[in-house]
């Protein structure tokens, strides 16, 4: 048998079937256009499932589950998306519809706590039985796994990692709140600094890299830079450690997970970031002589979202 | 069967008698000593015990198991504790130890996280699953139950709230880091926060109530002055709320759980303290428009500890 995991984004359906070792085995996809009404959409993500089986070679009498990695808030007990910010969805039965549908057993969750689930079961946590996946990229999404299983929280509004509040009456968010997490942790808040260093320091490595133009300064860019020890960079670069370590203090001191995995676009920086991370951990953590959570790079890439879906049908 | 709870602190040894239902049947208690060798403290513990069951008019063949409530890093798995610096304790061997006097089954467990356990039985978070009770003392403690368990983190040091980082780069704090939400969400941050505006503002209630001497001024000191609509210690107390709310929200936002409930001498200001504080938290908390977390006073005050203790043995 094999399993069907639908990362469902703003821009795109993907499809993939997955085999009981996370192994991605064929895989379709079609534009969200999100606009439309919810039902087409629904129809269009049963559709997606159907090629992505016959894209593998196999056939629906082949697929044991299959599994919704979703944009926002998604209940799993009813199978509906709660609230997809990004979609403009709220309360839809997305479960219900796909079973009427595919006639399987259909499953859904987070995006980012399906992506930690793949982690934890294939990727940087496997063999941890409890976990949490940070990904840092345009906001901070996390997915926390206790005892093998996915924690959302009672009311489903858990994990959104992104929002706890690292700075007390700190930079505006999205959410309404101030001093979240991700306005400081994530690949979006290291370019802004990038980009705030360029104009303050114009001789900088950073501004030198995209000739002048600062709206081409990535996560990369400001990294890179730093590597070639380029000292604004590199101050930049510790202002982002120090507020991760701050935030994965938080998480060790309250949660205490086996692992930390750090995924997204900024953990490419690898090594460069993990070791002055661990360090300043390591300095920072409650019980200094005592063992806690290992930091490790996420190893799932992409790939997290669809395999991860595709499991909520395997630990269910 | 009857169920023995000890709350071991740094200057008194309780034990308590305790039926299924959470009712204290008897108690006793005797001086910790803590600078004695660990064996004459561990001692004394199941002498106490003994003396309890007696003062309950009990025999020890009424005694289902015993509960140990540690003031620091304890190991549900192996009985001991880590580490406890009131006590300067490090690995010491507690239920073994008091297993070999008793001859009964010996649970232990740290001393916030058993009064979190205490409020989910029978107090404040009765009936909900997952629930977080903290404690707004000298420090700030946390108990975190989930699914009916104590989660005190994979290796044992999770659950330490009033270390999770509130505010970047914030105040020093005993732990090594900065920030650390106890600074701020702590009787002892209020009274601090009192005595610095009474220096600012002699003309304030809270420098009248205690007569120009701030050292007595009390958390209760603060609470009454703003009670009594002073403007300062209306600022104070407000100040003290922001900070609660931000650390409410960052355990909304991340654990979500069904019940949130807050003791201590601070949590006696009652409804004057929980709705601002509901308040705030609904402006700041991610999303606006859904469930989260009921706000509430603990109601099992000082014998939290003793009764989550010997509710150890109850959910083993």
């Amino acid at each position: 048998m094999v399993y069907v995991g639908i990362d469902l984004g703003g821009t795109n359906i993907v499809a993939g079937v997955v085999d009981k070792d996370g192994k991605i085995l064929g895989k379709a996809e079609t534009p969200t256009m999100a606009e439309r009404p919810y039902a087409e959409v629904l129809k269009d993500m049963g559709d997606v499932v159907v090629k992505a089986v016959e894209n593998a070679g196999f056939t629906m009498d082949d697929v044991a589950s299959v599994g919704v990695g979703a944009p926002g808030v998604a209940d799993p007990e009813t199978g509906d998306i709660v609230f997809a910010n990004n979609l403009r969805w709220y309360n839809v039965p997305v479960c219900s519809t796909l079973k009427a549908q595919l006639n399987k057993p259909v499953y859904i969750n987070n995006d980012a706590n399906v992506a930690g689930l793949a982690e934890a079961m294939f990727g940087a946590c496997k063999g941890a039985k409890s976990s949490i996946t940070i990904t840092l990229g345009t906001g901070l999404g996390g997915g926390i796994i206790l005892n093998g299983k996915i924690w959302s929280g009672t009311h489903g509004v858990g994990a959104e990692l992104g929002h706890i509040v690292i700075e007390k009456d700190g930079l505006q968010c999205n959410c309404g709140n101030h001093g979240c997490w991700e306005r400081y942790s994530s690949a979006t808040a290291l370019i802004r600094w990038g980009r705030m260093a360029a104009v303050e320091f114009p001789s900088c490595l950073i501004n030198a890299m995209v000739d002048g133009d600062i709206n081409n300064i990535t996560a990369k860019t400001v990294i890179d830079a730093a590597k070639a020890k380029d000292f604004v960079a590199i101050d930049v670069f510790n202002k982002f450690i120090s507020y991760l370590a701050d935030g994965i203090v938080t998480l060790i001191n309250s949660i205490d997970p086996e692992v930390i995995a750090i995924g997204g676009g900024v953990s490419k920086a690898g090594e460069f970031l993990l070791e002055p991370l661990r360090k300043l951990v390591a300095e920072k953590v409650m019980f200094k002589d005592l063992p806690y959570a290992r930091i490790e790079l996420a190893e799932m890439g992409n790939d997290a979202g669809i395999v991860g879906a595709a499991m909520l049908g395997v630990i269910a």
